[in-house]
């Protein structure tokens, strides 16, 4: 299995990927050539002529735009893959093996500064796969002992391409990224969550508080069972995101360039599509029909749909605990939230649910990721949905970012969180909803009497109805009594 | 089965709901009272008291904002599985049995004009579920022989809205209005698309044609592969649709008030939501979490999503066939489109493709309607979501167009689209594409070559091709072959 | 000036529109032939054949997706200004001052029911162009005597539709409808919520309060600071609309079917939109180049653009006021919003933020309705943008929500609040934030001590402070004095 | 003036920022301290404890989620302007000189590396602000010959963060590097692409082309028209900004902690907007409300609504070009698109429309942020928003994208777009739109007969009208006159 190489290291490690990677400070240089002209190549990269030449007609947002490495590690797996498939239908096993080790390093992120293209190129990504052509073509020459730029013996887009399109081999490797983005980070992530809340919801279960229905005062419930209201959400979340992931285990590979797999021979889609199901350990299928693979993204849409519902979940639940925890003196009060940073250069003791804040931005984003991977996804036309680059970075970047949110919220909040069990019987005590429970004995009207002149005259309940001298101390005692409260009967 | 009540009859007749329903003239009235005072109450009308005030209270956007009908009908349906069950429980079956009876004939679409409200009130529908209540109750005490507001024998409250709570039902309703609306309209109208759609692909099996990627000439398909990706998104349209259901069948119902199901019996839930399903036909169930069921709307994010991507599917396919069937004579040309009305009355013979407009209109209006209930998912607080009756509007809104603009769709442009074989065999001969054919007989340089000096010269391939001496004649014809060209080999 | 003829009568009222729109009772019909044959049209109607067509041809969505009755008014605006620009341009004053006399009828809303199309239709609204010119066009027939259905003497195509093309007239309507909604509804009732809030900011002026960042507590603040907050923002909102508005009140009229003005007469384009200022009392002008203003629709795009901006300043402004008012026990409980309805049928008391829920879900709808907006907006091609349809139903829709809610929620919200002043100095007395005072005069470190001591044991800081021997208990009142911590000194 | 340091140098130059930022190899460490306890700091970095501790408790999403490198600049200019008025109010002038220059190394971008923070942590941006301070405190410590670390002699809170908070210096440094970005790369990017337009306007002006609307065959224009069209759009694209920008002027500075300005001088505000605007030689102003200012972002959603309606002018300009440049044989192939890159490694001759892809790709992805910016400004609570990195990261990249792609679509597309002149020639002359010229002479109908029966047969508008006997030769050449049906007569 090479999924290993998938796996993201250590915060931000990935992201050395960035560093250097525009080497100003080149000194040397080789001479390339395509189809339009001579170009200068930095003598220590491996890419070539179409990569440079990429970089000089899209100066569009920086470093931070680049294709997701993630992408680029997918490559990697798709195109050994691809040359193990050639290799068996008859490609030289030594050009084969050699283009099996440069791509093995990478889907290993060792060269990761040899992809400085950003998203906003040409809307089928070609300009990213003939980088990888050209950055896998000269290693597997440096293997095997020839020159840089020299296309012998290993050809970009004879060999390193073969049987192969841009129209397919992109939309592979946004699946097959997108499936392992989802498989290493988000649902872990989530399922860290989940664990987590539902730790919580245990341990809170004796604990009986005020419910809030339109931020009003309502009839109690347990915390333990608000906590499992959350836990039903992350549940589902996981649930939600795992039903949409069977069309994206569907890949384009053999489609070539409209869908018909021109070019390849019977076998092969199925083949490289088996092939990156072993390397990665995910169910990869070819996908059934290759023309809507290439011209649509609606797998994709459909992903980006569950992170959008995702991101949902994970609104309501942190706006939730960063209200119930809110305070110290002042606000709901209800729960305690870890302190994990000094809150205020002006106010002592401040504490700020940060985690929440951070989980709720992230929501955000995603919701507006969705929205520009819809728009992107309604766009093509006839043959190709040119807005690949951009889905799948928004895509990545939605899946990322919920299942990072996910761990930091959990591990620098959830676990932490604690209860201020005095605050909350006391607002529980005092709540004039629990005059429900008195229905059954003395009547609705009764009972609204004594809500409203509790409220009014600022008593309790007890106190109140007592005074009315509808009930007796002992009866309000055995009859509104919140532990029974919490079910049907 | 009561489920037929739901089925949409002719088109527009459903909105029949709207006449006369705010009778300006209404001349006499009757006094109903809650605890808010007096209010006059028209004599012709079964709703009361706290109907007329919500009225008063939201003058917001008119009768065109009014409660989606559907919801009402669900409402009906949901209150007669509560009566039963209800009377399982002990409820006096006099009142049961007449409350059933009028709330058969709210399902069935007989009292529309009883229900006024418009969404934008309070955000737990509330007075939506005591529109209903009131209604049927005054329904059931006319049945019984009683007087129109005098709560007796069968009073809104006590028996209508017996063991509920707005906060469950209305989530409830929202559920079975979703789950109709969708098998009802939205599945039947995608499946006859699909239909379509499949059988002109298989009609245009061998027409071969010239692909198009990122809008350029490609190498060529046959317009039935064209379709087919059609077919294969429409195929996939439905499975997402159904593949968003099952969090769609939970009810809410039994929850009552915050979800702990307090002032229900023990089965309760379980039993209003077999009686639902009976009576639908549809295979819900009890919602596994009340709290999550009250509290977030998750589900019909989902289902938002599911109907998100099909948008995103629709306006691919019918932006493709307007171009393709652009012109008559400076468009693309290769379909002809039905003529269905007149185009222009300035340009004669000017035939426009307006079922693909009226289709990429609703597909922008679905994105727009996800949004909505994206954000208002995201905002509920503690045990209520308050953004319920705008969630539904927009769930049923989204799934009522795509369904309805599939039928016509097909209807009126799929089902009478007819081919250009001229113009498309024109195009495809002309093809510079087709060049790539000779890649393997002549090499990649001399193919490029007979490419650009046919594109400089506007020559055809074979004519270019001979006159370099790269081949003859009959070589030409005996390579290029188009018909060659659509698969593997 | 006909502006009146605009302005929406009492709620609801217009949408009487919608009564008997769909006549299944009548029995009567002439028949009218267009070029594509026969059609029987309801004899009681004074629509003609295309019309008819069209509801044959898009049966999508029923009455509730019914062309805004808005559009139509702004119809019979423009036919008005044409004609008499018409008729000083040759037209035969017989047939112009017919078509001026119907032409008024359209604008004031007399003839509402003869207009059944949907939104959903072709994407240049040339279906509803020609139903008006239809309607026109008899009605003026009658008017002269003639035989409805005879075209004869007043035609609706060289006629009423003289000098115009769909294309030019629709965005026309569509700028009409929007500025005429923008100007009626919307600005007044931000200028109402606007007024409100400034009164309350007025009275509050002088209560303070604790502040809250990241929902907990912090440095005190005025309430009358805190309303002063929302005045801005409403404040803006109404800046934000009228900025929008230049580019809206430029018209299309005149650009006929490409933007060329083929067919008028030099001049026409600048009488016409003369005369619909006149006729509006708003500044509308000739737009400076007719091909954006057909092909695109970038200025309602912006105009949906600033409804959104204003539906986010809602969302934050209804939201603090619902937490603010929260409780009655267990919230924050500053505020005391009005009782406008019994707020559960289970538990009495419980009054609910009702129209700050009303208002939320309109602020999540215009967010939707804006990427509906900006999605059709995008995807013009050519001469010719066709979303023109949902374009502006989703504009009006917006700008009548939040001017509705605004109304309703100033009405029976805003003028209504009260304040718990007990509950407030309760909660700024008890404040650890208060502590900052002291900063200045023992150092912030001696401050953090107190009140993190006050925090964890529960006691005031003045306890604090003075047990902690800090300083003296007249020092404290003298040093801590939140009447001198709400501004720079 | 300072606004030099703003200047975005070449491409991704900026992003060198990123180069080495994350030391895993930092072999030496000091020990710093904050209220929450020891922490090892790289030595060679000046940045705190605080910053540390944000980097341990947030990890999420990577190098490439980092706060935006604009905002740290903004920070910089922002610290300079708050010290220079400290100094004026009494600040140590020794210490208020050191932070100066340290400042002016953060705003020329000479410590981008210090600067680690991703946007994903406090909502409030408070750990960037944090971020800030330390890194100046430090570097003016080193500028004074002291230790880092030792808070001595110039303190991070203390000195500067004097009068200060990160409730305001946050937004603030939001709207100074909105601003900036406006005024640096997007207005000058449209203006680019404005004018190019326009010269290729003037170019084609003589240019009569068929018109296409519903995306049919229509009317004629000329080319200079319907590109006439989108400068229009270009050009209110510039408006539409521009006008966005008086309420980003407004600057939050003063407000500190909740708006009310406490621990600030009267007159620190007003002083600090005039430093930030001498030092930017943008119009900058103090926040008309500083409690708007901090508690909602309305400004930046506004700016953001600018920004998505440009992105909607962009998505029709970029489609229609790539469109009327397809081809080269089957497609409209009115333009020629200038070749960039080879098309495709299959089929040679090959070229792609790529820069409108990137454009269209770029407008897709400012529609999506625009969402999170909507969903991020209305969720603010009281009186913080704490969707502030959030916000800001999208609004900045959506500037930026659309500046980058503006000039990269002019200066490798727009600038070179050439005109096939016989296709264009033989569309127009092909069309049967043009009978329309012939209604005046012989009427609707007649023209439509001709119509239709060319269309029938495959003739041309003359041949037809002639065999038809409807008029003569002459007379059709002397009658349709595409150069006569430019305008208005």
């Amino acid at each position: 299995l090479l999924c290993l190489c998938l796996v993201r290291p250590l915060i931000l490690a990935s992201d050395m990927t960035y560093v250097l990677w525009f080497q100003a400070s080149s000194e040397s240089f080789r001479i390339e050539r395509d189809t339009f002209g001579e170009l200068r190549v930095p003598s220590d990269k491996y890419y070539g002529a179409q990569t440079v030449r990429s970089t000089m007609n899209f100066k569009i947002g920086g470093a931070t735009e680049r294709m997701p490495i993630q992408v680029i590690k997918a490559f990697g797996i798709l195109k050994k893959a691809a040359a193990e498939v050639n290799k068996d239908y008859g490609l030289d096993p030594k050009i084969a093996d050699a283009i099996i080790k440069a791509a093995d390093e990478v889907a290993a992120g060792k060269l990761d500064d040899h992809f400085p293209l950003v998203v906003w190129q040409t809307g089928s990504g070609t300009q990213t796969n003939m980088n990888v052509n050209e950055v896998i073509s000269n290693r597997a020459i440096e293997i095997l002992g020839g020159k840089l730029g020299s296309k012998d013996p290993v050809h970009p887009n004879d060999h390193v391409n073969k049987s192969q399109s841009s129209n397919d081999t992109f939309p592979t490797a946004m699946h097959i990224a997108a499936a392992a983005e989802v498989h290493q980070v988000l649902l872990p992530g989530l399922q860290t969550l989940h664990d987590a809340l539902a730790a919580k919801a245990e341990q809170f279960r004796d604990i009986i508080k005020i419910g809030r229905t339109h931020t009003q005062d309502a009839v109690p419930l347990s915390l333990g069972q608000e906590f499992g209201g959350y836990v039903q959400q992350v549940k589902y979340s996981i649930e939600r995101v795992k039903a949409s992931m069977p069309h994206v285990y569907e890949l384009a590979a053999g489609g070539t360039a409209v869908g018909t797999g021109l070019n390849t021979r019977i076998g092969f889609a199925e083949k490289v599509a088996d092939k990156v199901a072993a390397l990665t350990g995910l169910p990869f299928i070819t996908a059934a029909n290759k023309f809507e693979a290439l011209a649509a993204h609606d797998a994709l849409v459909e992903l980006s749909g569950s992170l959008n519902t995702v991101a949902v979940s994970m609104m309501k639940i942190a706006n939730d605990i960063r209200f119930l925890g809110s305070g110290p003196r002042s606000g709901l009060g209800e729960l305690i939230l870890p302190e994990n940073e000094p809150g205020s250069s002006i106010m002592p003791g401040k504490v700020n649910p940060t985690q929440c804040e951070a989980m709720t931005m992230v929501a955000a984003q995603v919701m507006g990721n969705h929205v520009a991977v819809t728009v992107g996804g309604s766009n093509g036309h006839f043959e190709l949905n040119v807005f690949k680059p951009m889905i799948i970075k928004n895509v990545l970047n939605s899946a990322r970012l919920l299942g990072d949110a996910s761990v930091s919220f959990t591990n620098n909040c959830v676990v932490g969180i604690e209860v201020n069990t005095e605050r909350i019987n006391k607002l529980m005590n005092e709540s004039l909803m629990l005059v429900t429970a008195l229905n059954p004995h003395i009547g609705y009207d009764k009972a609204a009497t004594i809500a409203k002149t509790a409220h009014k005259e600022g008593l309790t309940l007890k106190a109140t109805a007592v005074k009315l001298g509808y009930l007796t101390e002992e009866q309000f005692e055995q009859w509104v009594r919140p532990q029974d409260m919490l079910g049907p009967k």
